[in-house]
């Protein structure tokens, strides 16, 4: 417990201004412009077990239509539009009229689902001349660890493994989880995930804080851990004493179990890790469109098999309602109604600029790279250091 | 049953590029244009019976808002806003007060049926000076065949006979028939009518077919049969064998009967006629706005008392639901979805080309004749041949 | 009973022409403006008894987002907004943590409640330097007559008894009423509220008029009692002759009670005073945004114990339903649908083209004034008497 011994309550100034904060995120141009996510990367974008055969699903992933479908065992994904006349390959009267292809249900045009290529027009009959000479954009897709990733990008795609947590690929690791499709921006998701300031405060009632006496506040830094990014964390005060206003929080709790630290980190595209003793979770956030993202909550844990089954039970009877569920719900309500810039950043945002410099200097190449950001109403202008600490935080 | 014996499935290109298609509709300019519908032609609005006395319909025709109401016995319609403070004069607690009049429930202006003058102002007494001073717009509007036709344009309307497929006008014709408002272009809703090609791929499952083998693929020439462009098929494959896929439809259907060929054709401004042994079946499209579209389904028949009666009943226990409800609901679904240009146009719809053309040609004056299309943001540029053939079916 | 023996219906004109009217208000420059309301007044935006102890409501007022909370009996408001990531202070999850003080629920951002500023940053610790340095807009609020009244503008305040009409801030007032939310232009609602036009019309059928014979039309004068502008009405017609028509309304009621007269005033903002003989009602109109507004009805009496106890009684179980509830709906269906300009008044309206003329020379200072229209497709030119003339009304 820490009680700093401040001095009154700070008068209010005579004729307190409102600053102004950060009007922009024109630091950071490229994080600025990702609007519709990170380009380049592989995605989690499914459930392997959500996609049945001949099922196809129509996702929408940063900001592309895209069809993704299983057929034959094997994960396809095209580009969701019949280029004859616009309709969606995944309509739900869309079929598999012949082995490895993907008819449209309006006249009937059939794409192989690997290539793309049309294969047949089948009311043009069995010389049409289209055949061969027509295609739909496929995207590179792969199943690994239960889920389906996907590559949209510029760029040749790097090996899938290359943008999965290693655990999750390792022998005997239990991967489960849950994929829901949230409101807002997607760095708002992520922000809030590397994010220690709320975590105190925002969540101090839920259930699955129930045990646990949080700090009221700490400290952080933030380390390279390559390609992580990890908060290490220095201070911790219990129930300090905010001056001219009293102690807080006003009750300590009577029951508390003393749980190990988690450790948090985060990495590009967008995934955050929190380790805990015997199991981690990891967390992805990526733009369906500018107003919805995909947030998939993954726990991975490497048991013989009796633990496994066992941490199977623990979770579909209890983590996935009261941590994946309640707790995160918590963290949605927030992100759907976040509204910055304009914003002003305090001393626990440390993490979050380390983390946009991060996207910012180190994610692979994006389309938008050197043009105008995705967001032309703001000033795009870089600030000076001077300015920087005139409006907030980076002092 | 055609098997042409083609070579093996073609090898998809190595490199196989999507054809970028038709991007616009600036080869057919007053197509391209007529997004809010062919103005100067009588439309049949609505069904006769469902205007009932002093009842009126609040219509969105051709982009206009339209009071239709019936008084006396008699149709009229009128522009759906009082000038004074922009009421709909449609407004369900708008009443008649004086006999060949009507009033606005506001402030009781009262205008003249027939020419749309304001005859009263209620609430200024009879001595208002606005009397005669004011008038709202009024449209032309008739009824015949159990429909009520409308007129909206600029030139001087021609015998609503004109308009009508003279078989709705004689003697002993039996019309009934359906009226909904569909989503998407009314030129998507007249393309589809016209265009065989999806018939027998769309089409192939619903109840309204379940006795039919229809061919996997026909060939088809338009005739001009003035006012009318008919189809004339020349060729059929029944269960043809597609390169490197295999046959056709896989199963031909065992208990068929065998239908008469139906013969297609289509005329300005946007009716279909599908001419069947005994009766005919005809749709009109025409939009409310540019996102809707009143679609008219009817079916005529020529026939002596008591065959009327049991066409009737035909008509009302079976071809209602199953060819006016579900087969047509199927088309429903693609004019809902389709999403042109851009398009890439195959064999079959060297109809749809015509159509278009046809329109282009024929159709009376409309006042975005000369000037930009309705589309600003589409190119005009008339293409040559070269580049037409370039683009796709037009070789 | 009016009976001017007109002559017969005027024949319609050979080639009637709709008359423009007025295109916009251009004439009223500041009532233009003042789509967002009247800046610097006071507006009663809440019933007293609705906001409890602790429980924020979140309002939008004249295009503000504003928290109005209560804590420790006293009102306060507040800029809606967190300026730290743009959180509304009023989320649901939000507490006061400290007294006299409201918290932001996502990071515990602390703000006084009567200056508005930051005096802790919860998870940043007591020795947080954004203490002191930040601040939230507040607005000065008054609860007076069992009402919340918020002020906002740039000018300083006026006492708030300076737009509350006296009487309902006398003893022995009882004062009760209804507030509800309402789409449509707030002026319009002001302008129909001052509209003796529409009155005899619009509710000629309603249950609250059941006993009353109301004039067919009147004529009245508009008088300037400062603050008030009252309607003096001068003649009356109750079953005139419209030439060519008839009699309007074609029957008298059989059974009527005369009621004495009431009296209608307006006055700046935007306030309706009605009196009748033994009390008085008012109405108040101000927008949420551009497409909602505010609408607050209250009723005064000044009476003995008694007579209150039994005027509450009569309210809550006659008057509020049948006066504030079913009369009022039928105003609120006209706000709803008016849409003007443009618009072509006539000669009750005089008594608008007054109150309109006044809010343009008597409305305190507006951040917009001297700036171009809120309107900006507007024509803002000043228009010469003849053109006015020509227009309609203003003869």
């Amino acid at each position: 417990v820490t009680d700093l011994g401040h001095p009154p309550r700070p008068e209010p100034l005579l004729a307190p201004v409102e600053k102004p904060g950060r009007q922009d995120w024109s630091t950071w141009p490229r994080y600025e412009a990702a609007t519709l996510g990170l380009r380049n990367y592989w995605y989690p974008v499914l459930w392997s077990r959500s996609l049945r055969e001949k099922k196809p699903k129509a996702i929408r992933h940063l900001g592309e239509e895209i069809m993704v479908v299983r057929a034959d065992g094997k994960v396809h994904a095209l580009h969701d539009r019949c280029p004859h006349r616009g309709v969606r390959l995944s309509h739900p009267m869309a079929t598999q009229e012949f082995p490895g292809t993907w008819s449209c249900c309006y006249h009937g045009w059939t794409y192989d689902l690997t290539s793309g290529v049309l294969v047949a027009a089948i009311t043009d009959g069995p010389d049409s001349k289209m055949c061969g000479r027509v295609s739909v954009k496929t995207y590179p897709v792969e199943e690994r660890a239960g889920l389906i990733w996907l590559y949209v990008g510029e760029e040749p795609p790097p090996p899938v493994e290359d943008d999965i947590p290693e655990e999750l690929l390792a022998d005997r690791t239990l991967v489960v989880g849950k994929r829901t499709t949230r409101t807002g921006d997607w760095r708002f998701g992520a922000e809030n995930g590397f994010d220690h300031g709320h975590a105190k405060y925002l969540h101090r009632r839920t259930l699955w804080t129930f045990f646990r006496q949080m700090s009221a506040y700490s400290l952080a830094d933030t380390v390279d851990e390559d390609p992580w990014l990890t908060q290490i964390k220095s201070s911790f005060g219990y129930q300090p004493e905010y001056p001219g206003l009293g102690k807080w929080p006003r009750k300590m709790k009577r029951i508390t179990y003393k749980f190990p630290p988690a450790v948090v980190s985060i990495r590009l595209p967008g995934i955050l890790r929190v380790k805990y003793r015997t199991w981690n979770h990891y967390e992805w956030w990526f733009p369906q469109d500018g107003e919805r993202h995909t947030y998939v909550q993954v726990i991975a844990t490497r048991q013989n098999v009796l633990r496994r089954a066992l941490f199977k039970l623990w979770y579909y009877t209890w983590v996935r309602w009261v941590f994946h569920g309640m707790f995160n719900a918590e963290d949605a309500l927030m992100v759907d109604v976040m509204d910055a810039p304009p914003e002003l950043l305090y001393r626990p945002d440390h993490n979050l600029i380390d983390w946009r410099r991060h996207v910012d200097d180190k994610a692979r190449p994006q389309p938008t790279d050197g043009a105008a950001t995705g967001s032309p109403v703001r000033v795009t202008r870089r600030r000076s250091s001077d300015e920087l600490i005139a409006e907030g935080i980076e002092s």
